[in-house]
């Protein structure tokens, strides 16, 4: 069967055969994929830059947003059944006796780093026709959202970080109101935390450098929350806007997400979701930040990976988004291409949410 | 009645005679205060660096770290008794119906920033002989920590930092174990975190510029803990003295707080109390810091102030250290001067914690 893999060794990045998977335990489910998202990763991983094949294997098979079906299960799954729509969970848990979060089935915690991840680390991805999965790592996906259904996975970062605040916001004592929230970035994770927000009824400003007029911007404002251009108004002054209650950082840049702290209100939450690539240092007052943090009791935390709990989270979230701004979410995906034009879309970023279509 | 009050229009510093205060309401408590201690906010205020008097008053009477004893109640008062010992709360709430915190009485989280601080800013503080206060802001103090219950203030810092941690780790499912913590700077408020931090069975290492052979080393060696001193250890190498699980920072100092950063586990949580007082940027690698917060799932907060409840916490906590560490909680009052000679003492810090005895 075919698969869209990588050599890194070699600098190689092509679709190859590969022998189909067989159930081999019994909560093994064969799964048809059907659609694979691209993300940034996929793309880092594309241009060599990242991204580890299995032990002994020298190519590595990508993808981990996965959409696929139930074809057969093994005798002891429970959950599951052919003709099921599922999602399939990236990280797989270390191994160490010692890892509380591993142990608790909680790896997107993992303490020892020696988890595997699959389509990125250590273990073959989605793209590819079949493959095959313990019921314990596939969560099912409603048929209502059996179109937007590839977007499960990168909507598990916005859900996780929603459950993290929601335990985190209970250390006061009051239910808060009229809250405003700053989204920092238009990609696929910032507007999926937009459409969270806005879904809450917070008052949401999204900030970015698309601009006002631009695909991203029409889709910020077509779910009620405002879209800010960095070509308007520039980081120094992003602070005019607020103060926010929340920052939901989606950019992937430190300048940008430490030098709108001054836009936190007391009590705010910065939220950290972008993973910087920059390794230029530059100045910025940090005494400053400092003060603020402490003086308005203010926190940053920040998030990465998901594990089951957290799919299931973004499930119902997604089903949530379906009744409320169903156009919205189905103008993310803007692109639908088969598995052989996938190389060449990876080498160039275009739309927001690009999706591979293996079987449909 | 003798009083310590700066007057900032003059730049005067001095003992001054104040009418006594009388009991107006039917919650009112008279105070005879007997204790107060001194802090970095009080020697600010004493240069004229900081504090606002009352509105209509050109002076401000200092002091905000009160360990008093009840002399008279009103009517009302039904938690308080001729007698007793009380520590004095200080913030007191804003008026503003907006304020969530404020009414639900958090003024530590007030979010309009119009609250007043006794002996701070906008009412007189406790360094005087008699202090009258509505019985919601006292908390009483048992005999048994009488000659340190002074301490109870200054703990607040650490109570509250504790009790926000214990809600916040309640994201993970799992029970924190063997957990590693670093406490940064070994003021009076690094030396009660790492007391904290002890009592609750964690491995510690107090990092802090005085030299390995000092009375503060001293005292964090004699709780169990470990003291790295600065002048062995430079910053940039702290990070081989972790992983930490917890970092509770207590010097005040930018460079150090995010410097040391790279020192923090997976998961781990870094608390910041102190209010660093630099202006001056300085170059730090935040694209690594961020990526780390990102990937490792870390979380960094700020803590200021305290309200009764976190009083009351801070009461049980010093009960708690003075059955565990006695010798080493009284070791940290280091020097105990009447009020006349306060002023000459605020001029020059010196020893861990200075406190003013008014009345003994």
């Amino acid at each position: 069967m075919r698969a869209l893999a990588v050599f890194p060794a070699r600098r190689e990045f092509r679709i190859v055969d590969v022998p189909a998977p067989v159930l081999k335990n019994e909560a093994d489910v064969m799964i048809r994929v059907r659609e694979v998202g691209i993300c940034g990763t996929d793309r880092e991983i594309a241009a060599f830059h990242y991204g580890t094949p299995p032990e002994g294997s020298e190519s590595l098979v990508i993808g981990h947003e996965a959409l696929g079906e139930v074809l057969e299960v093994g005798p002891s799954v429970r959950t599951l059944k052919p003709g099921d729509l599922v999602a399939i969970t990236v990280r797989r848990p270390c191994t160490e006796k010692s890892c509380p979060a591993c142990r608790a089935g909680r790896q997107d915690f993992c303490v020892t780093g020696r988890y595997r991840e699959r389509g990125i680390t250590q273990a073959h991805g989605f793209m590819t026709e079949l493959v095959v999965e313990d019921e314990r790592y596939l969560v099912r996906v409603p048929p209502t959202i059996r179109d937007v259904g590839v977007l499960v996975e990168p909507l598990t970062v916005v859900a996780k970080a929603s459950i993290e605040l929601g335990m985190i916001l209970r250390r006061f004592p009051w239910e808060p109101v009229g809250v405003k929230a700053l989204v920092l970035g238009a990609g696929p994770i910032g507007l999926l935390a937009a459409m969270m927000l806005e879904a809450r009824g917070m008052q949401i400003v999204v900030y970015s450098r698309e601009p006002a007029a631009s695909p991203r911007a029409d889709l910020v404002r077509s779910i009620g929350a405002r879209y800010v251009s960095a070509d308007e108004t520039p980081l120094n002054a992003v602070s005019t806007l607020g103060p926010f209650d929340l920052v939901f950082e989606a950019a992937g840049n430190a300048r940008v997400a430490f030098g709108t702290l001054d836009a936190l209100a007391p009590n705010g939450v910065c939220i950290l979701s972008g993973i910087p690539g920059g390794q230029s240092p530059f100045e910025i007052d940090l005494n400053g930040i400092m003060r603020n943090i402490v003086l308005k009791n203010q926190m940053i935390f920040g998030t990465v990976n998901a594990s089951r709990s957290t799919f299931e989270a973004s499930v119902r979230e997604l089903e949530r988004f379906m009744t409320i701004f169903p156009d919205a979410v189905r103008r993310l995906i803007t692109h639908r291409v088969s598995l052989e034009e996938t190389p060449d879309l990876l080498r160039q970023a275009s739309g927001i949410k690009q999706v591979v279509v293996v079987a449909s």
